[in-house]
């Protein structure tokens, strides 16, 4: 791979009108991860020090607390810490006069290297001003280390300054109770430690009080001689001058012998700067999307790539939280998000990252087992439906647990994986036990229900992907799911009799299992309204009124913080796309007529309240020729964080979007699905695109695919010429590789 | 009225096996109470001191906690305050041996005089024992006031003892964290006053902290020259020696100005036994249910009736809650189970009763209509599924909230009320208002489905009865009564139009409102299984699985402590009585082959895990003439709580059950219904018993009706001959006075 290196553009996101937003925006767009840990760009003078770190998979329990209690209910809230500022620092004048007032003047985020560099302008109580630079990078490789330089120059001011810096350790805080379900909540403040190993060298050693996980983190100062709590600064010289510092960020409960002095200084800024920009070089020479014809969209993508990327847990213990490592929204858990809408930038780019991120969910299955008997179904294994332990954390079951279709959802994407890189060893080692525990799962959950003639295969008392629908029969995508569960674990389980004809032995299970998944897959009852022709969202929703015309002023949206759950509930609206995602994860399910008639359905009644909702909407649209349609929807979806669409860009990055954005564009402008081992490609590039370039990677080969008006060219640039079929715009096609 | 008094035979509910009772268990069964206050049979040495004294409607609130909140949700838990017993006594002797062990050996409860006489014995940790026999009576006509006298007599021990007794005021106590959702919680602690305002008489003020509500206990001791701290009694005569204690609880909010010590001498424990036995002279007589040919069964209904009228508020201002004043299960709220399960034994038997309890619903119609708004209703009133204040105080709104035919018992109660009555003062007062604020609620809350050339008018998103199923379109139970409730505003219209023509101008309807409700009553759609022929519970009960066999063992029972409430949710299994019970309201509804299949249907998928259950299906039963299935059903209706059938009588009483076991009686083997303003009896007395007799008022007559096997004899005891038709037996009768 790579023979081809692109040469990336200056793909800079840049503020100067940084007065026009607010902090926590700030904070959170402009934020540094690795998949590791994420600081949050804090305003390092006006910032909240005790919050702005945040450590993957890094969580306290506290005891939920209903108004009313029910058997097998979630028993502990999972929330990810909130760790002390790394970025925040005390600067004075000599003569003792704090820089109390800070204004951002500038921000740089060089996509190409991970670089940021900020611009400050520090004022004292009493008027005097100097100008602070910021740059800072996180390690990509070297995932422990982040390391931040501040230069100091004149303003009014031009005198002795005193810099201290040390890592803030919090003092008793309030739990926060919020109404709104999308913010995250204070647990159990940590027993945290803090020491000075020497002048130039703070260690933090922090550790939760329930869940017992620890993690030490140095702060050193890397500048020569000088000290973290009063260190002189003269600016009389007119000169520049700077303190370079570094922190490095222990594993979860490793205990750490480093020696953080010789650790840091093989870590220097400008090592980690080189290590942040050959990560992001091999980033972008995977997956690189350009977007010719809108350069604030062509920004946007890449911004959207790289914090996916910055978001990712690497190391198969973590994943993808719904806020990635950018904030602390919904308290750090992982959702169906990464399965459905994230993973499949991986499995399409970065296999051994996609393998690490199913990984995560296998390490869960031993409580997914415990659930599912939780639940009353008696085998198979049912996923958390919001979580960071593996155990379930929702304390609100119609839209959490009822979400059953998690089972499913990562059931496909095991399935996903498996048909572009045919990697049968984890399938027989990890894969193909969650596709049958789920398939399981539905076996005993589901029940059969004889309508006349017809032998129906149902699921009752579910809530499909749309939360502004609860507790329904026969969710069409949730049917629609479990069916390719059924489907799936028969045939993943005659690829393991391929390559290993006792390789079932270990599963317990044999060719009377596989016709029993056979059958149930065949009888698996898809709701249909004859009247509409079209898929049905369950049982009930195409009976229920419409949402009230006079409660539908644009103040009243997102409706779940307007409006009681039974309000909600009790009409035909919709949260997000929910059997439009089901047709667009299966192409083959109807016709375009039928999409088109299911399509100008829905949308009807979708009110887009949810992140997850308008990629799929451009992704259709695209599917149906309605590029126009298709280029209006992504385009909210591709700048949803940097417009601040949802207006709580502040809680956190949208992650699930943000894989939303690449999979409109590929799934949707490029039209590419995978079916039957034919790898599909239709160009719908709206009009207001010239081009779009994109690279994947399917079993060995490294495509890519660009797009203009006219032209639909895919070429291999890596690998070997596929043995697969490609089809570009309805027609084989035989690859030709580009050198 | 009264002309012929019944005398009303021994009936003393006596136990003398106490031993093999829990404590908590007799302090229900024998608890006193009447309407405003209740004190629970604490054993006087050993009970709680703390808790144990139960006043209506006097509570306080404390901040609902969710796992996950929503909008509109409840804010606040409404909690009754356990406040300190009143029965309990500190008896040592004179040479300071506490007696510390108490053994009950006798209780008796006479229930034609309310007087309750209890035995023990008491032992010191040396050995010493005495005798203690403690006779108490509650007022019930003089509310405020409640006398115990406790007599000495020597056991192995006979020389001097030390009495003392007093107000315990509470320490500070932690809430209570329960997962069964029918037991209470402990609210906010109030702030307690004490004082002695002289050696024979204490003062305890109690005042809430957040309902602002306050009450003024006064303690006495009658026995003349007598003190409460430290009262001498000597046994060495062999002699026995009481002393009587008096007890005054205020009204709630009102200063009390009264003079305890001459208010005490005028209510002597003589004097409230007096008043005692009058009033429940007077209750029999209006009221009494004799049953022949079960002894036992004769005791029992006597004994529901007795706590029935114990636990009913008489102010206008309170109702009766789920557990009476009798303990604090589910904290003393009030529920539907009033209107639909208890009010038409006051309808039936005490006009003036009936009316203050549906005073009580009327004066929370402002927060109902709040509710209504809340729950995105644009007019009418939607009542609160359960509340002390008339605030919704659910914390769970599945089975909770979305009950929303709450509305509709609300209005039929209203009807049944008018029916028997004729008030139609009350009716332009109060009724209609409540009735026509429900038709437009359920005018706002439902919509029109089209299907076919069939305009339904349908209910989505909602609750019936049976908890076990939630959030189901088109409940049976609820449409029909919504149904009824159009119906009802309309007839109650016109009669108001009878008596003043411009009646109705003050509620702002005219002809063209009640033309409307006209025909949403023609068009409320009612769920029928065409291939089952019978009224389906709602739209998907009938296509969920059944509860599976494997699941079924007796320990899982009830269902809702040992599962998951989507676990039940999916199946189809009720809790209780659901579409059955709209057939019992509704006779004319359904022919008597579509009821034996109704019943034969949901008997098999109903667990009875709600007390609110097996009368329902003891009626239907008799009017089916499966006397046999009836008198079983009944069985265990009339003797829950005296054999503990749910195992949680130490929370209270099943209030609503011991309404139901009346019905059961009246409605199931005496056949009575009122329709179309003929009164209906038919005899489906069991075998097992020899002869029922009760007696009932409609309209202005007090009929007697006694059934044995082979007579059915209804006579006029008081009042005039009526002019409405009877019925008895399917014949049109003329009735005589008997005199």
């Amino acid at each position: 791979m790579g023979e081809i290196i692109l040469t990336l553009r200056d793909y800079h996101l840049t503020l100067n009108d940084v007065a026009d937003h607010q902090p926590e925006y700030l904070e959170t767009v402009f934020s540094l991860a690795n998949g590791h840990f994420g600081v949050r760009a804090n305003d390092p003078i006006t910032g909240n020090p005790i919050t702005g770190t945040l450590i993957n998979g890094f969580y306290e329990t506290a005891p939920i607390t209903y108004g009313e209690a029910g058997i097998g209910y979630a028993t502990q809230h999972q929330t990810i810490l909130n760790l002390p500022d790394l970025r925040h620092l005390h600067v004075a004048t000599a003569t003792g006069h704090d820089f109390t007032n800070s204004e951002r003047t500038g921000v740089d985020l060089d996509l190409s290297t991970g670089a940021l560099v900020e611009h400050y302008t520090l004022q004292t109580l009493q008027g005097e001003t100097i100008k602070m630079t910021v740059k800072s990078a996180i390690g990509q490789t070297k995932t422990e280390f982040w390391a931040i330089d501040y230069s100091f120059s004149a303003g009014n001011f031009a005198g002795g300054l005193v810099v201290s810096k040390a890592i803030a350790v919090p003092a008793e805080a309030e739990a926060i109770a919020s109404a709104d379900p999308r913010k995250t909540r204070m647990a159990g403040l940590p027993i945290c430690e803090t020491a000075f190993v020497s002048r130039d060298l703070q260690r933090y050693h922090v550790k939760t009080r329930q869940t017992k996980l620890a993690v030490t983190i140095y702060l050193g100062i890397l500048t020569e001689g000088a000290s973290l709590l009063r260190q002189n600064v003269d600016l009389s010289d007119q000169g520049t001058h700077s303190l370079t510092y570094e922190v490095y960020v222990g594993e979860m409960g490793q205990q750490n012998t480093i020696d953080p002095a010789a650790t840091f200084m093989a870590n220097s800024l400008s090592a980690l700067l080189a290590d942040s920009r050959e990560f992001w070089q091999d980033v972008w020479n995977r997956s690189e999307v350009t977007v010719g014809g809108n350069d604030e969209l062509d920004l946007a993508i890449h911004y959207n790539l790289f914090q996916l990327n910055q978001a990712a847990g690497r190391d198969g213990r973590t994943n993808i939280a719904a806020k990635g490592l950018s904030g602390s929204g919904y308290e750090g858990h992982y959702f169906w998000d990464t399965e459905m809408y994230m993973l499949p930038y991986f499995i399409y780019t970065n296999q051994k990252m996609a393998r690490q991120l199913l990984l995560y969910r296998y390490q869960t299955l031993p409580k997914a087992r415990q659930r599912a008997r939780a639940l009353g179904v008696t085998q198979g294994a049912l996923f958390a439906w919001r979580t960071i332990n593996g155990e379930e954390a929702s304390a609100y079951f119609p839209a959490g647990t009822a979400q059953y279709h998690i089972d499913a959802d990562v059931a496909y994407a095991v399935g996903k994986y498996y048909e572009i890189t045919r990697d049968i060893d984890f399938i027989e080692q990890c894969g193909f036990e969650m596709v049958l525990e789920t398939a399981h799962f539905w076996e005993a959950f589901g029940s059969w229900h004889q309508v006349g003639t017809d032998s129906r295969f149902e699921f009752h008392t579910v809530t499909g992907p749309d939360e502004y629908t609860a507790l329904v029969n026969n969710n069409y995508y949730t049917n629609r799911l479990a069916k390719h569960n059924f489907n799936l674990v028969t045939y993943l389980a005659r690829e393991i009799l391929k390559d290993d004809p006792h390789g079932l032995e270990k599963f317990g299970i044999g060719s009377a299992d596989l016709d029993v998944f056979d059958n149930l897959a065949q009888h698996v009852y898809l709701p249909y309204s004859q009247e509409l022709r079209i898929n049905e969202q369950d049982d009930s929703f195409l009976s229920k009124p419409r949402w009230p015309v006079d409660q539908s002023a644009p103040e009243n949206f997102p409706l779940l913080l307007h409006y009681h759950p039974l309000t909600i509930y009790r009409y035909q609206i919709a949260k997000q796309a929910d059997t439009l995602l089901a047709d667009y994860l299966f192409p083959e399910d109807l016709s375009l007529s039928q999409l088109k008639r299911e399509y100008h359905y829905y949308e009807g009644v979708t009110t887009h309240d949810s992140s997850l909702s308008r990629s799929i909407f451009s992704i259709l649209a695209a599917r149906m020729g309605d590029t126009e349609k298709a280029y209006h929807y992504f385009m909210d979806t591709a700048q949803m964080d940097l417009v601040n669409l949802q207006k709580n860009t502040a809680d956190g990055l949208h992650l699930a979007n943000l894989g939303g954005s690449w999979l409109a564009l590929v799934a949707g402008f490029s039209g590419f699905y995978v079916q039957d081992e034919v790898v599909h490609f239709t160009n719908h590039l709206p009009k207001e695109l010239t081009r779009l370039t994109y690279r994947m990677k399917i079993a060995a080969s490294v495509l890519e695919i660009e797009l203009t008006a006219t032209t639909t060219n895919v070429t291999v640039i890596s690998g070997p010429i596929p043995t697969y079929g490609v089809s570009v715009n309805g027609h084989l096609v035989s690859l030709e590789k580009v050198s």
